[in-house]
């Protein structure tokens, strides 16, 4: 999960506890629940600046039943993902984390073009109809 | 924008004209606006399943705010990436688009690596101290 989405949730695990509320809840100025959703992935000191992006992008209710949907077990994944997303569109409003795809999808083209290129190159110096043998002089 | 995003927010420029809906609207079930925001992505006919993704991952109001806050000829590229990001992310809630970029992100690792393979070896058969002649036999 690194390489694309970093790990931009927080402290994964942590909780509200000690009467603080979660990130996301102080965010959102909200009493912060024994069972809250997000209070296991935004702590109180920093998630709540990180539950802003999401906030703004998804929406704290549609993120909220869109973790319900999911296993308990692959919402820490999810929540990596969905801040991922909400980050890269708050700095680029119109093409968001797809700009990403777009570099990767041009990288690949890159590498497959250089790939063939040299594959057609050693085809051709070296076709199959025969044997080689390299001496140095 | 068509290989990441394809192109699948509708007729571009449909509006909801001779008094029908636009698509985001008939979803919406409510009265769809001359200055509606979405009509010129959502056409009638087909546009209320396409806008139901992008209500149901980023919902309506937040659309519509991000819309306002990017300039008018840049809005139909935002709408295709927030409906292709909208679209990956009911198939699959957990990683969304970023399953996308991981996939690729591992493409272009395998290439890489072929390619720095095929480097590696050719420095290693024909080093730079000496010259070869390739002979058939």
């Amino acid at each position: 999960m690194t390489s694309a989405t970093g790990n931009d949730t927080g402290s994964a695990g942590s909780s509200s506890g000690f009467g603080s509320p979660c990130g996301a809840c102080k965010f959102l100025r909200r009493k912060c629940a024994a069972d809250c959703i997000f209070a296991p992935y935004f702590c109180s000191e920093q998630g709540a600046a990180r539950f802003a992006a999401i906030h703004k992008v998804f929406g704290a209710s549609n993120v909220s039943k869109l973790l319900l949907r999911i296993p308990a077990h692959q919402r820490f994944e999810a929540m990596l993902t969905l801040a991922y997303e909400a980050q890269a569109r708050v700095r680029d409003p119109v093409y968001g984390c797809v700009s990403h795809i777009f570099t990767l999808q041009q990288q690949v083209r890159t590498y497959s073009y250089k790939l063939s290129s040299i594959t057609t190159t050693q085809l051709h110096d070296f076709p199959l109809s025969g044997y080689y043998i390299f001496m140095k002089v």
